[in-house]
């Protein structure tokens, strides 16, 4: 059995979220019916993480072990042509036997796309937030370094998403703005329920004027998700990359960009 | 009776063309519903022209009458909160009682956006075409010039749509390529049905090295539609300005951008 590792996009609006549960087309599930469709046996999909209903993906990976002679261009062409609207295989190849997309992932990327226009754009809302209000974008950048380091982030949990511990590794929290859009990019070691899109949140409370860089600190010090701003709708919301500790997907990536106006490719 | 015109951004996939027809929502139709909900009397629509199905705008006009006392501001923002999704106003003035949107019409400026990633885009399919070949882009901006002048473009019209004329003039066909997208903005006094799509298949197939910049010349003389290239899905097509020989909607527009990652703002 060949172990195999894929990179994955989708569009989040068209599934309830990653994985499988009966009755709602998960992305996972669209993934095992291409390949029980292409293969005719059944195989288990294993991703990195979980992504929520409305949440998208332009670099989620995932394995699956699967019996075939078709080379790795092979498959993927073949996987992408049995799978559903809305998702589409990037990158495919053979792995160590032993590598698991979830256990093996050392740390995730994640971006938060929100326009700034003034009128909502009548195209693809499912794709950005949309915050008309203008925003102090230098206040954000401070505040966001605020994020930065490893810390306890109970407060931008949800709660009822109970782990040992809520301290985290954020390596990084960027503020890219163009025109009439800006993106939010956390890279981090791991992430609490919903933490990206509260970070979010309680930044665009400081673009408001609402919140200061000193008032984000005593929020994470208090470890009262009360006090954070709110959570940010998941349609802004995209799993750019996976990290691992060996290269993944090496060389040049041709995958699709473009419709969503991202900043990155998101390679 | 104050006459009124109006910018209006669109997602041509939520509507069944722009004209008003029995039992498909067209943008009329959504404009002419706001109208009465707000004014609570039926106001009739003009616009610059029609688009089909599918087809989007960023700069769509279109003016009609009104009896009221909401500012220009205040109406846009009213008429606004009781549209349709997918469809926007941009801005609204009041205008000379005489102005006409179609009428007056002295041009009008289209962009056709392509993608040329090697996989389909899962995010968002009718905001853009998908032509995953590697294109010529030199050869297909030498082509492009072919078009440019006044010229009898009846081999690039739809067949059944005959007007008195096939002569039109082209001021402008420009390719604009970045990363794996490019679009063709093509500037003219008239189009005749279904002109841009069939210009933009037929540098496509420039691009693919199945027709040259000669042939382009050879397939306009011809005045033959059979042996220009395909028709370009309507996905792929925005209507981006309507040229008057007066200035419209002078000042800054800070309209809907972003979601089709467009090039230009559509201004």
């Amino acid at each position: 059995m060949r172990n195999v590792r894929v990179k994955v996009a989708y569009d989040g609006s068209e599934f309830f979220g990653w994985q499988r549960q009966e009755g709602f087309l998960s992305v996972q599930e669209a993934l095992e019916e291409a390949l029980e469709g292409l293969l005719g046996e059944k195989v288990v999909v294993h991703g990195a993480g979980r992504t929520d209903t409305g949440v998208h993906a332009l670099g989620q990976v995932a394995n699956f072990h699967v019996d075939t002679r078709l080379d790795d261009d092979r498959l993927r062409h073949a996987l992408n042509a049995h799978l559903a609207r809305g998702v589409v295989l990037r990158r495919l190849e053979t792995c160590r036997p032993d590598f698991h997309a979830q256990y093996d992932a050392r740390g995730k990327r994640y971006l938060y796309l929100t326009l700034t226009t003034r009128f909502r754009s009548p195209f693809a809302p499912h794709l950005a937030h949309w915050a008309p209000q203008s925003l102090d974008l230098a206040a954000m950048r401070r505040a966001a370094q605020c994020f930065v380091g490893r810390r306890d982030f109970k407060a931008l949990a949800t709660a009822g998403s109970e782990r040992k511990t809520t301290v985290r590794t954020l390596s990084a929290v960027r503020l890219v703005a163009r025109r009439e859009r800006f993106a939010v990019v956390v890279q981090g070691d791991g992430f609490l329920y919903n933490m990206v899109r509260t970070l979010v949140g309680t930044l665009i409370e400081v673009g408001r004027g609402k919140l200061s860089a000193e008032d984000v600190t005593a929020i994470l010090a208090s470890r009262d998700r009360r006090r954070a701003g709110p959570t940010a709708p998941a349609a802004g919301l995209y799993l750019l990359a996976v990290r691992y500790a060996e290269p993944c997907f090496a060389g040049a990536d041709r995958g699709p960009h473009g419709a969503p106006g991202l900043f990155g490719d998101g390679g």
